[in-house]
């Protein structure tokens, strides 16, 4: 009999709670508030346990805030094939970035400015979910990046997404951005077509 | 003889070098690298003399990021009154947004996002910062916004700015930026013409 496969398939589980947890209790507690112990507390893991996973603080959130990144982009490509028009895209973005994923991401982001240490593994995987975001947009709108403007166009929506996800911090934003949303996609399919 | 004169302007002086010392030490350090007792020896000000104009780190702060912004929007304001081209004002709503007082207002915003208490004192503050950032884009652009789509065109622009300012947070993204900012202002001039 081989026990393997369930223990390793036990650890996965762990493993991934622990990243939910984590995603969670940096959205709502912040950098300050999120430490290995809390977020094994809230994940219903042992503190050893979540120790033999993650080793320190760093470890933990960098892996949280990367894996609910990859796990987001992919459920978005997994939709049908067919293009979404812009102002289906901008919707399904704005729901990404005001999410309690973006939430955690930006705290990450924001303490990694004031921690050298910090900021060096955080640069990176801040470039890399930036470059599947952009690629993954492009896909959604079926988009044509060899047009001229259409690059910048899309690199405009991703950046307008993070304004508006820190925008909606402190309070729900979502009355004002529901025109502003409505405006921008306009303004998009128009570059789109050229 | 009369000496409150010359002793009033003292206090403002020193009032002054703390906030401006407060916006550097939150942009570089982060809102848990900022106390007063920081603040003050940065500014060259007694811990005493310090306390006597701000009581707790939360006052000084917000003080610090609402005095510094009320202070680029007056000299933006005081430019010559003819309107400028989309392109002008993004470039120089870029520059602000990019700004170490637009990084110590992101270190505030994230902090009050996780502390209820402090939620309560910046949620006005950045609401209040917004709609003068928003009537100054206006006046910039000589804009009409009775005009449909160029109120969410002006938001949307102020918006992008934040994320561009977060984009910056951790490397230098002003050679991505650049061709960024030409597409926009193309997207804005285009939907301020209707």
């Amino acid at each position: 009999m081989d026990l393997r496969e369930p223990r390793q398939e036990r650890s996965r589980a762990t493993r991934r709670r622990l990243l939910d947890a984590a995603v969670e209790c940096l959205a709502s507690r912040g950098w300050a508030g999120t430490t290995v112990a809390v977020v094994a507390e809230r994940a219903g893991v042992s503190r050893g346990a979540a120790q033999h996973h993650f080793r320190t603080r760093e470890d933990l959130v960098t892996a949280a805030v990367e894996y609910g990144a990859e796990e987001r982009m992919a459920h978005l490509r997994s939709r049908p094939r067919d293009a979404l028009d812009a102002r289906a895209v901008v919707d399904l973005l704005a729901d990404l970035y005001t999410s309690p994923l973006f939430k955690a991401a930006l705290h990450l982001w924001v303490a990694a400015s004031a921690d050298p240490a910090l900021r060096d593994r955080v640069a990176p995987l801040e470039a890399r979910v930036g470059r599947e975001a952009h690629r993954l947009t492009l896909e959604l709108l079926g988009a044509d990046e060899s047009r001229p403007g259409v690059r910048e166009a899309v690199q405009a929506t991703l950046d307008l997404m993070r304004g508006l996800g820190l925008a909606d911090l402190l309070t729900d934003d979502s009355p004002r951005r529901r025109p502003l949303l409505a405006q921008w996609a306009a303004m998009l399919d128009a570059a789109l077509r050229g």
